[in-house]
């Protein structure tokens, strides 16, 4: 079964979508199978992080973003904006893709992983996730 | 189904197979499922990359060349040349392994989406990719 | 299929378990199909790297642990230790999950490729990876 989710961000950072994920694999009917996702754009990923404490994603953001800092003399596409580079290059390093096992119907997630759409852009974005679930 | 698809790259550079992959997964006959690829080397990786401007994946090649810059005096593992550690450290950044959902017989990547060998390396390869068409 | 594997790791640094799960996807009887794993931690990643030279392993390791300092000024996330948040940041930046085709019984792996639990913390730790075995 293919399925398309949306997760609507505000600006850089980490966008929890793990329920709307799990609500999915319930509706689908898959109890032992994988569940598979891609984030259809290359200026946003996906991540499994750990959703108890928030300031590990806020390091996580913001040493990622010293690392791959706007206005680098290095860039040559720069017509979309400052962000626009940094954000295909943070994906790059990240992930555009996800795969987690599915077992009784749940995603197989440790205790404290959450799945996060990671968002590198300023603006407001509605970023679509295709999914698919198979047993 | 499984089936191998094979790259042919000419020094360091994001070579697109989208179309390949594509034209694979219409005679697989594989309507609604998903595509999974593992590239079966360690000094080339896969990535899904803007493919509109080429701008975009030459600051990418640059931008990780400057990170992982070769003849780095860490380096121990220096017998197969300068571009060889340099190449594993990229992989490990980057991904072996991509899965794209399929629906109605095409890969649900966005509109700018491509789907990329990552060559890591100066010389000519041929990389062979793996490829599992699953419903 | 859904299993569990379980990898024991003392510190920092890559650990095989390409034969461990060779022999999981036997037992499971999956002759083509597509073998996918997750780890279920924030602070321990999955990589295919090369098997061969341990020597670009223990590089890899090195550079990671350059490249992502404990007590780097930019961390509030420190009550679990210094290796934590360095550890949160390293497993964004490698990989969660794997998605392995499977040929005649076997992982589709490339010659010199083996399969790693990526150890990001000092301590002795079991390292829980959920594994998915589909055709």
């Amino acid at each position: 079964m293919v399925d398309e989710l949306e997760v609507v961000t505000r600006g850089q950072g980490l966008y929890e979508f793990t329920d709307a994920l799990q609500a999915m694999v319930r509706r689908s009917g898959v109890t032992d199978g994988l569940c598979s996702l891609l984030i259809q754009h290359t200026s946003a990923s996906l991540t499994i992080q750990e959703n108890a404490d928030p300031s590990a994603r806020q390091d996580l953001e913001r040493w990622l973003c010293r690392l791959v800092p706007e206005r680098d003399a290095l860039y040559t596409h720069t017509l979309e904006g400052d962000d626009d580079m940094p954000a295909h290059i943070k994906s790059a390093l990240t992930s555009s893709c996800l795969s987690i096992p599915v077992q009784g119907g749940a995603l197989m997630l440790g205790t404290w992983q959450g799945v996060y759409c990671w968002e590198h852009r300023h603006g407001n974005h509605r970023r679509r996730i295709a999914v698919h679930l198979g047993s």
